[in-house]
Parts: structure tokens; C-alpha cells; sequence
């Protein structure tokens, strides 16, 4: 399972009750904050995200509307006690920072924080079910993409089978991962009997901010869900390149070109308070596409 | 007129919709904040006060829930177009912190930030009509305190005898602050004679976080509303004083030895979900107790 979770969908600054950009990754059992604009820790209590389930944090670029909220979400995690890793994905100063703000409030976190300075393209994190890798996008300062693969994706039961095989509905999880089960008498029901192989697996990616880059289609190639900004219409395109942002139909283009199954758009300029314009002109190109909202969880299964 | 706005009355971390510390102290035409928890930026949308309309801010220490929406702050500012100076009173390692945010964001700010370290007790800010004056507290990390006081009081105009000397109401503004009147007939109407002078100038004192320290209570002599911390009840004395904060007893026996006007109360604990004990312990000691409440002004004139 794959869902997006928008946290904040405004760029620059906070206007209109949108907030600055964060967005949460839900891959299988995992949970990965993507950005973490000011207020990321007050969204995450809105819409009932636990903190403590976050391990894998994932910075962009060191504008403030990316980042502002780190430092108080990682010192709230210290203060509700948690006690488990925490890895970071960031441009190297953010370090610096984290260090100096921890430092002058004589706070040391009860858990261990790997900082992970972002340096060059390729896989950053791997586990069992997933692996996130990096990719350069064209920002006014070092900016970097994130896309999010699923290795090994869960296969489907089929429910009939599993019941008539004496399956109990608390070994489903396990039979999704392709675990074999055995009944109290012994008897050994074989995975493969009782499901069927998924579909591919699942990926998502992040453009975080950009200019328009058609490279960018490459990295982000047949991904089931493409996040990519919007920050204004398609009549601002020289302003838009100006500040290293795309419009819609920019946006649109590169979902199109990377033969992206579906297209969210966020990191909407405050000029706007109405946002109907975006999805209009962005699926003129891009048919498949959805305004990123705040609190909505865009899913696939 | 004296008037104190509530933004965040949350100690440590946000929780059940309470923001970490921030306040906005109206003293006639100028607006003051008080520390600037995360969020800070958008209590004021939230509550309708213009971010263009702060000149003054003032950081009592570097616990991170009393300053981590400084930055996100100020760089909004400076996005909106933000021209004329600001001044900034805070303990000195902020400076860097704040030089090395706007260093990495390739960020330069359209206007003049005045940063004036906090290094030893007495008057830090002085114009005209108002005085900010700064004293230690006793917390875990350095921790300041600050007293605003009215220099010149408006003087109060008998309106019967300002329409018999057809003084017009455009001009009340300035017979509160003592300036004659001159008739289109040329007739000096002298200010004494449509107005008397005011009761004795306004002052506010906030005694940021600290543990019990009975010589605050000298600092914040007389003034007309004072706001002390109560992190705890009063059956938590202990684990107040270890973590050097104070109980609702003890906020009212300072209020109650500094012979203050009226108490106010924050910054109360996230163990705390209903606050109503917090008013009782405290009026049992300080009758003229408030609970400090979000989006609140409390105003004397």
C-alpha cells in the first residue's frame, strides 16, 4: 500500500490556513516525512499522524518553508521520550544547525539521530520492503528529489482459499509477505496456494521545488505517483523560471513525459487563493492529476 | 491603553491546540512580541495582527518553545516586502543561528534586522512614549525578563468641554498627548483646559520561565499586569522546581509580593488538558487572576 498524506501544500510562506510543505509517505508499514515546513508537528497532530512512527525524515533543500519545523518536531520526539533512531536525509548545514540549536538549549535527544548529508544520486536508505534514492533538480540552491520504491510488494489473497485451507484472518499479514502456514495439525498450506502474486511493485517521487527539467521525467520514470510543484499557472511560466519554480502545464509535462500514472500538484504560490485554475490546466495535459490538499491521503493499493 | 494578546500558552510542545509561548503587548501604538514559538507567524493571520505592525521583538531564552517561529517569521517579512527596521532583543548565540538560516537559503533580507544581545539588566529599548526594560529570572539556560512601561500617559479628554471649545474629534488623538488647539478663528484653546492629566503610566512585566525567585517580584513592583509562568499545580512544587519552573501558587505569591494589579498565567504543562485548576489555586492566593487564553487580549486603559 501506498498513500501521500499532504501536510502542508503552500510554498514560500503560510497563507489562507495552507501551510509550508510537508507530506508524509506511507509505503507498506512505513511512514517517511517528506519536508517539514513551520507548523509540520501541530499538521501531524491534525490529522492524527503519529510522531513516534516517523524514522525516516527527508529534506529537500534548506529554504525555510522546507524545513522550519525539523528542529521542533526531533525536540518534541526528545520530549515525549522516544528512544528509537532516527535517520536524516538532508543537505549537509542543516547539521550544523540541528547541533548549535540543541546545543545552546543544553538539550541532549534520549535517542540516536543518524544525519545522512545528501552528496550524490543514487539509493540513500534500503530495508527489506523499500528503497528511497536521491535525484538533482534545478533549484536557486542545491535541491534534491526523493523516489520511493517498493521492493517487495505484498501478494494478494485470495479469501475463499485461505478460509477453505483453515487460514486464520491473523496470519493474513504474514501470507501477504509470502509466508507458508502451518495448521494446528501439522498440516503444511503452501503460500502459493492460498494467493496470488501482486501487481509491480509500488513507487512514488517527489520533485520537491524545480524549474522545468525534462531530465527530471527520467528519474521519476513510470512511477505509480508523481508529486511535483506547481507554485503557479501556466501565464506565470517567465516568472516561474525566474525563481526556479514550474507552472502547471510544466508540471503536467513532466508527469507526461515520465509516463507517471497519476500527478499531485502542490506548493502553491500565495498569490492564489483559489486553486480550482491548477487542476483545470494541469489535466488539459495531464488528465490523471489532483491538487495536493491538505489532510487528504492520496492511496494506491 | 495597555493590551496583552495571547498566541500560545503551551510550555514545552504543542498540545490540545495550545501553541508554544508567544504574546503581543499593545502599549498605545506599538506592538511588542514576546517570545515566538513555532506557529508564531500564523496565531498572528489567525488572530489579525499585521506582522508589518511589529517593530519590536523580544526572546527571553533559547528553549526552542520560545523561539523556533522567530526565523519563519522574520523570512515572511522579509517575503512580503517588509522595508522599514526591526529590532530584535534576544540572548546573543541567535545571531548566529539566524545568520546561518539565511546564509544556506541564499537569503537576503529587504530590510534592516537590529540584533541587540541581552547582556545585563536594565533599559534595552526607549522612545518617546514607552520603555522596555530587561532582568534575569532563574531557569536552566539564561532567561530573561521584560517590563514595559508607558513613559508619557495620555491625558483624558472631557469630551462636554472639548465640543464647547469646538475642539473637532480629528484632533483628539493629539489633546491626548498634551498638544494645544488652535480654532480656524485663530483662538488658542490650551490643552489643560479641555483635558486632565491621566492616572499614572501603564506597565506590563513578563516574567518568562523561572523557578521560584522571590526578588522578581521587586522587578515587576507595581506594575499594572504582570504574566507568570505556571508550568505546574501546586501539588507538583517539586518537579517545578527541578525542572526550574513554577507552580500557580507560587506565580500568585510573586504577583501577591510585587503588589501587581492583575496576574496572569501560562505556559502550562502538557500534562494538563483542563485548566480550570489552574484559575482556582491561583485566585485562592491572587484573587485578580486570569488564565492566559489564545486569541485573548487583556487590556487595561
Amino acid at each position: 500500500m501506498l498513500a501521500i498524506t499532504i501536510l502542508g501544500n503552500n510554498s514560500a510562506l503560510p497563507a489562507f490556513d495552507r501551510h509550508p510543505t510537508a507530506q508524509v509517505v506511507t509505503l507498506d508499514e512505513h511512514l517517511f516525512l517528506v519536508d517539514c515546513g513551520e507548523g509540520t508537528q501541530m499538521q501531524m497532530a491534525k490529522y492524527r499522524i503519529r510522531r513516534s512512527r516517523i524514522n525516516h525524515i527527508f529534506i529537500s533543500h534548506l529554504h525555510g518553508d522546507h524545513y522550519f519545523g525539523l528542529i521542533g518536531l526531533i525536540t518534541s520526539m526528545g520530549l515525549l521520550g522516544r528512544e528509537h533512531d532516527l535517520h536524516l536525509f538532508a543537505p549537509a548545514p542543516l547539521r550544523e544547525m540541528i547541533d548549535l540549536q540543541l546545543k545552546v538549549a543544553d538539550t541532549k535527544l534520549p535517542f540516536t539521530l543518524h544525519f545522512h548529508p545528501l552528496n550524490e544520486e543514487g539509493i540513500i536508505a534500503k530495508e527489506e520492503k523499500f528503497r528511497v534514492s536521491c535525484f538533482r533538480v534545478n533549484h536557486r540552491i542545491p535541491c534534491w528529489g526523493f523516489r520511493f520504491d517498493q521492493i517487495k510488494a505484498p501478494r494478494r489473497i485470495n479469501p475463499e482459499l485461505a478460509v477453505k485451507h483453515g487460514v486464520p484472518a491473523a496470519f493474513y499479514d504474514k501470507l501477504k509477505w509470502g509466508e507458508d502456514y502451518t495448521t494446528k495439525e501439522g498440516l503444511l498450506i503452501k503460500n502459493e496456494l492460498v494467493t496470488i502474486p501482486s501487481s509491480k511493485p509500488l513507487s512514488y517521487a517527489y520533485s520537491a521545488d524545480t524549474c522545468y527539467t525534462e531530465s527530471i521525467a527520467d528519474k521519476v520514470k513510470n512511477v505509480d505517483i508523481l508529486y511535483h510543484e506547481t507554485t503557479y499557472l501556466k501565464d506565470m511560466e517567465d516568472r516561474a523560471a525566474k525563481r526556479f519554480h514550474c507552472t502547471t502545464v510544466q508540471a503536467a509535462t513532466i508527469a507526461s513525459k515520465a509516463a507517471a500514472k497519476r500527478l499531485l500538484i502542490g506548493h502553491f504560490s500565495s498569490k492564489y487563493e483559489i486553486l480550482h485554475e491548477f487542476e483545470r490546466e494541469a489535466r488539459e495535459v495531464f488528465p490523471n492529476t489532483d491538487l495536493a490538499l491538505e489532510g487528504v491521503s492520496y492511496r494506491v493499493f
